[in-house]
């Protein structure tokens, strides 16, 4: 018996019916001053005390009545009797009569009859006498009670979020703690027979639990408390029991997983057990079966099973509801304007939120859109932020603009990296960050991939290694082929090791690339476009040539030509579990995961970079640490297999 | 024996000498992933595993060999016997072979012999044979296992700040802990005799603590953990035992305090005798004064007493310190460019760091400096931001282009109102508030002072109550006289109850405005430009005239004339004190002290609205609120003596 969706809601309705419903009124606690930081205050507070709340002197000199004073000149002093000596914190138990003066510390209470402060610089002291050589008016320096804060004056409003200067005006005016929005609390519980806590071992047929853990971390970044009741088998006794416990300590209960439609129906009839239904199924992408519930008042939200769609239904839903309980104004939806690259299609009658990488381009950002995303958790990473796409539009047009709202604080990266990967990036950026706050965005997706992006303005730095099969140089025929000459120069990189990587001993006794083509030898390919795939196919077409036979049906021979790896280091990965018995790639990693390496080559490992981006700061101090002795030295350290030339850094013009 | 400074340094200089010495190396610590949102990764973090671990079912349905359903069509449908069933998290124990099918759930493992996935709603079952209408290539509905993240792939990069995402990606992957850069320890020490902590009583001569609460707070905010080691009174030992407890605990040491030149000197020799001083006295305004020491490798500043002083020095050296050991870039400095209003002195030979508010003027904004700050706390709450003004500046002229750097999070407010105070307006921005994020700033500077910030543009809206001494008019007159015609619009407000504000009984018998010339009669008057000063001053005029003798004369007789009081609520506060027998104000805020009350007249309180503002949002929203039928009830409710009229809300062109 399936439960069929009685009706898709849209996202405008099912926020209408869950805030109609559900009725916020932040709630209030009590704490220490010193914890306050960063909280809601939930009351206007009034100062009950003068500040000062005496009349205290700003400087160190002599307490007198003004008229004691006039008269006096550099040359002919007024003489006063000093009676006393008052310090900061003491009740002067002198009084102050004419003729008479009493010493005072910056911070002191005036004594009484006083009506100035004669600074220390303008008088001498001789025994019990002292010297005034300047008149002073009557108030000089005296801060007057209540003059900063007077008693019942406003010191902060209802509301303030509370930094370092309002804890210091409410310190002042004596207030050891304060009344602030108590953080909502928000009880999380992840569903599915298949989740293991991480940490734990992962048995065969398990997946870690994501959403727990982002759903927890989203209710922190929003000012709420996350209280984790664990994973719930798909059983409705144990899914009731953890509601039930939920709502009794919680002011929000969240869930999520169900993603197969038995358990997803199984979780909407306990959640229904409890309260009323308010929607069943948004008319959104994704997200499309999320469950709104409220009983007693408190709301319960079923949430996707897949990590990014529940992410984002957690985002439009849930993050509101937590913010305004906890007192904060939304979230400043931190958008920009962007292009989208290419033509999107979206779902029709579905509002799509669409996940996306921002790029700069040359006339503004690209909005890279994720396909297939919902099941993938790494675009939770990478992704900057999310373009919504109306219900009734079909597709966007290739360079339609878009508004892109970021996730989070991220912005886009000072240095864009895109192209071939390589695990020197990796030392060179980390040099680069002790030296800078520099946030570098690597996207890897090859040589080619690189280039292209260099052409389109996406890029400002490449990172490829792309051998030319007739002229047997390296990178700058590429360059030429893709019409770059005038608009990007070659930064010479360094000299990798490019050759097989194999299991310890070589037990496959893989010598070249013959070798790939026997039986028993199963290969692990790099993904088209990459400079090794480059570097494998004119090895592979050189054999084909040889033997006399198409370049697909040398192909065909190797097993595992398909597989591809998305990096060199998946590829030694992929080696060490016995997945493949031989991939190519640099021997750096080889040597990393102790496995074997036979070398084939070394290949030049160049930048290609826009001009119009070699003036950017964070592309000069790219180029400096490429050319600095520290990167040398790292790298040697670090990556042998790698090394810097005497031409790394040099700038080709093509 | 006084201690000179041998030299001020620059803050550059100083920044160099504090940076040489310190040796910033981030510490590392493992926390559980729970509690890593907003913490910065320590290193990078590579995947051990595959996501998903294995190939996994996307859809529910059917796992069945693709080249079975070949040929499958919506008449024609492929039977297939269906010989098991597989949910999300099991080990499947069959193998699908020819002509065979198992059932399986989204998220379940593939099992042996399948290569994809038909959704069940193209399929129909009886008993064990299920009837495939569609044909499907292999891999279809299969999430393949390492497609979403290879073992061996860079999940995250050191120094990220970890956001819900991270968190995800690093769940995914299985880590249950993570490591993240240590919070830096900052011991923070507030010196001084007359230093109570807040919470405590406040004894006469004394003042609370401020600096340990807006420093700990500040820490905080920087990503550091301050440790209080409370209060040292003004002596080397207690002084010495708890820097001596700091540098055990902490990583950074700062002391606040020493505003006497004794103290001062007394707290340096202690510093010096733990470790080197680094700098004694900066060419700064505020915070000359300050000592910055290093002991064992760990700094140890030594801040000026008063609050300002101390934050600000705080921000320049110690804040950059601990975002550092935080692993936190920089502060971005967030800066605005504004004007000053008028002609600005500064400090010649020190860099001044001048707090400012920020107010919208018509050409963009303005930024009131405050003058004589250092030693007001109030200062910290109001100010947006600073400008600097560098060592060679004598002075900014009027209109000069400043930079502005903000505090913290704080932006200029969506609603300026200058003008008089009015707890109305504190009851209308609470309703306002509940409706919506509106941040209001409220500057209280009397009705003629918010004529002049409408006139220059600075205010949205002005709270004015001005009679007309002529027509008897109320404020509309000034409008006329303040060249407002057209520019602004008269916006009617609520009627006040104005008269005097009296003791519990009226001891002193006070009956009109002859009284406040007894000599047993002390009064407490309001600060020129406010309507309550205008109203007190055209009776005292006419009774000037009565009696034949001057204004001034009059104002001599009065005890207190001169004695200025900020707003109603000070007044009333004065009287409730004993400070004065008698002030005029409004009935509300007499009723909320528990005074009495004889009444003058009712008032006309309006708002001076510029014209360019009433398409504003937030001004909108005031209006709105101020013609609802919420607030006239909570000003019943709340402010008895203050009520609506059928013209509240009305605009009157001028």
């Amino acid at each position: 018996m399936r439960k069929i969706f009685r009706e898709l809601v849209s996202v405008e309705e099912a926020k209408r019916r869950l805030f109609d419903k559900i009725k916020i009124e932040p709630k209030v606690e009590e704490v220490p001053l010193i914890e306050a930081c960063g909280r809601i205050l939930a009351e206007d507070y009034y100062s009950g005390v003068d500040v000062p709340p005496f009349d205290r002197a700003t400087m160190d000199g002599y307490a007198v009545r003004a008229e004691d004073t006039f008269g006096a000149e550099e040359d002919d002093p007024v003489a006063l009797r000093v009676v006393g000596k008052v310090e900061a914190g003491e009740v002067p138990n002198v009084e102050v009569k004419r003729g008479t003066a009493v010493e005072i510390s910056t911070g002191a209470l005036i004594p009484k009859g006083a009506n100035a402060v004669v600074m220390v610089e303008y008088t001498s002291r001789e025994k019990d006498t002292v010297f005034i050589y300047r008149p002073v008016p009557p108030g000089t320096n005296i801060m007057s009670a209540g003059s900063d804060i007077m008693a019942g004056e406003l010191l902060v409003r209802r509301g303030t979020r509370l930094t370092p200067r309002e804890i210091g005006v409410l310190a002042s005016a004596g207030f050891g703690s304060v009344r602030v929005v108590r953080k909502p609390v928000v009880a999380v519980i992840s569903t599915g027979n298949e989740l293991v806590s991480p940490g734990e071992r992962l048995e065969f047929g398990k997946i870690y639990d994501v959403n727990a853990y982002a759903i927890g971390a989203g209710v922190i970044e929003n000012g709420g408390v996350p209280i984790f009741l664990g994973i719930a088998r798909d059983d409705a006794d144990e899914i009731r029991s953890k509601i039930a416990e939920g709502l009794k300590i919680a002011d929000i209960v969240v869930l999520s997983g169900g993603t197969s439609s038995g358990v997803g129906d199984m979780i909407y009839r306990v959640i229904e057990e409890f309260g009323e239904i308010l929607v069943h199924g948004i008319a959104v992408k994704p997200g499309k079966p999320t469950v709104i519930a409220v009983a007693n008042g408190k709301p319960i939200f079923g949430l996707p099973g897949y990590p990014t769609s529940a992410l984002m239904i957690f985002e439009i839903f849930v993050v509101p509801l937590i913010r305004q309980m906890a007192g904060i104004s939304e979230r400043e939806s931190k958008t920009v304007e962007a292009r989208v690259p290419f033509k999107v299609f979206s779902a029709i009658g579905r509002r799509e939120f669409l996940p996306v990488n921002l790029v700069e381009g040359r006339d503004g950002l690209i909005a890279y859109p994720f396909t297939d995303y919902s099941g993938a958790i790494s675009t939770l990473a990478e992704a900057d932020g999310f373009i919504e796409i109306p219900e009734s539009k079909v597709f966007l047009e290739e360079g339609e603009v878009v508004e892109v709202k970021l996730f989070g604080d991220i912005k886009p990266a000072d240095l864009m990296i895109i192209g071939s990967h390589c695990v020197g990036i990796d030392v060179l950026l980390e040099v680069l960050r002790r030296r800078k706050a520099i946030q570098a965005k690597v996207i890897n997706v090859g040589s080619t991939g690189g280039i292209m992006a260099i052409k389109r303005g996406e890029a400002d730095i490449a990172g490829t290694h792309l051998l030319d099969e007739e002229t047997g140089e390296y990178n700058i025929p590429y360059l030429y082929r893709y019409g770059l000459k005038g608009e990007a120069v070659l930064v010479k990189g360094y000299i990798r090791e490019q050759g097989f990587i194999v299991a310890k001993g070589n037990p496959k006794d893989i010598k070249g690339f013959e070798d790939l083509l026997r039986n028993d030898v199963t290969f692990v390919n790099r993904n088209p476009g990459s400079g090794t795939r480059v570097l494998l196919d004119i090895h592979l077409k050189r054999i084909a040539e040889e033997r006399g036979i198409s370049f697909e049906e040398i192909k065909r021979k190797i097993k595992g030509y398909d597989v591809e790896a998305k990096s060199h280091t998946a590829v030694a990965v992929a080696v060490l579990m016995g997945k493949a018995d031989v991939g190519l790639g640099i021997k750096t990693v080889a040597e990393r995961y102790g496995l074997d390496f036979i070398p084939v080559r070394p290949e030049e490992y160049d930048f290609v970079i826009r001009k119009d981006r070699l003036c950017k700061e964070a592309v000069k101090s790219f180029l400096e640490v490429l050319k600095s002795e520290e990167f040398r030295k790292e790298l040697e350290r670090k990556l042998p297999g790698i090394r810097v030339t005497e031409r790394t850094g040099e700038i080709v013009e093509i």
